[in-house]
């Protein structure tokens, strides 16, 4: 059975007035936690388990063995950004090599692209603290991500 | 037509990794950030239109003439909370008199009562920045909110 | 030689605009990390070494065997607080009993009372969980807050 | 009189506990949230009121006519940062047009790199929402910072 990528990959948001600053607009921070956040939905939506994902010290059967440090965000802004604006959010997944993989997470109202956010994570051994390969789990993540994207992606 | 307060007073969230702190667990102030957020989306599936409730100096069209600034807040925390978590959201809204208002907010993992928030409202003039009574939307939820509450509430 | 408790529980803040929400003044629960923030402040003050307080994983050294988790806060508000407002802190911590201790931090503007803010923090071992007695960092910064208090207090 | 840039364009931060994740070292988004702050921090040491330069809807002698939304922001990350870590920053500030500029952030911990932060802003007015000049506050403000910056930059 092949799942369509855009069961985990198209989400949604509603903007929430603590988003906001005295400007009125969000705050333009926030975008890269939305960002975040997306990225963590994707990840459960695709049935993985975020117990082996995200460390954890308090659950000693936590056993990542793999960290996931960002090395670089950034983010675009095209329209201002409301509270209880209701926004479609489309998470594009993408591979840079064996080790390292960035998350462009892009926001549309009413078809309207209004902001997009980037975020470059890599691989490293949590003992050592060297450079790795990707954990299984992203690294499938990934590969079902990109099936067909040319396709389901707008 | 009755609707079953149960639609817009039981919601759900799941704990994000940015919400958490190096001790493992949810920082402790972004519980009061959910209750704030639990309690938009309570209004909205309500049914009203958040831009007659919260204020934004960018919408000409915007006619907020009552504001409800927060005179106390609380929370307790009763068991651990960490990334990942699915929790059940109960809002318990209580008027308090004619012109304030506290939202409690009550979190559950598995049936088990882990957190509580509580937040305390009250409502001024937007010109005089004296207080006033409740705008009538919220006054309407209020109502709404309570019908049958203590048959429906856990 | 005898320090003033002032030197350590007197503190300042200026509000940032991130702090803010729609309405134009602080989003409510900011107050609650600058008290976490202030209380961080007080200890490095006082003298003593935040690694041997707060959790690390990342840190082979570190050694924190009991750990401070938050079981209640809650905070008043009386002024609204503006972007570039000056605020003075003044940290006023109490034990409660062996195992548990509240720091309240109240927040003036020009000698004028803005807003309180209230934690309390219970002991726990970081291996088995249960109740413990407080660690002794913290049993003297508590000892030493407490002296003259009377009088130094505003 | 000719002040050296250094007086409001060298700061120091210390990370707080809130600042992290359950990785134990700061969650990424905020490292962008001490940039804002830190270029708030450095128009106020210059001697700007921040009332001129920050939107309020509460004031009603508040007279900004003139916005400064983000439109794009970055951040890279070299080094982990974690709770206690004491930092100095460096503000690096550069008119791009007429009506935008870009304020660098540098994190250094003992004299090594550990981070760095851009953030653009442009200027538009208030009422048009159109592009217009950089207010007089923002322009002497690039202009005393960019004198002799090739000396006193590290």
């Amino acid at each position: 059975m092949i799942m369509n990528p855009d069961n985990w990959l198209k989400l949604k948001r509603v903007v929430r007035f603590g988003d906001t600053d005295a400007a009125g607009v969000i705050h333009f921070y926030q975008l890269l936690r939305w960002c975040h956040e997306s990225w963590e939905e994707s990840l459960e939506l695709y049935g993985l388990s975020l117990d082996h994902i995200f460390p954890n010290l308090n659950r000693v059967e936590n056993h990542v063995s793999v960290f996931l440090p960002i090395v670089h965000c950034e983010a675009h802004f095209w329209e201002s950004i409301q509270t209880g604006d209701h926004l479609l959010v489309e998470v594009v997944p993408k591979r840079l090599d064996v080790g390292s993989f960035q998350v462009q997470t892009k926001f549309k109202r009413e078809k309207k692209d209004v902001a997009l956010g980037k975020i470059k994570h890599r691989s490293i051994n949590g003992q050592s603290r060297r450079p790795c390969s990707l954990p299984d789990d992203i690294d499938r993540w990934l590969e079902a991500s990109s099936l067909n994207f040319g396709i389901t992606s707008v």
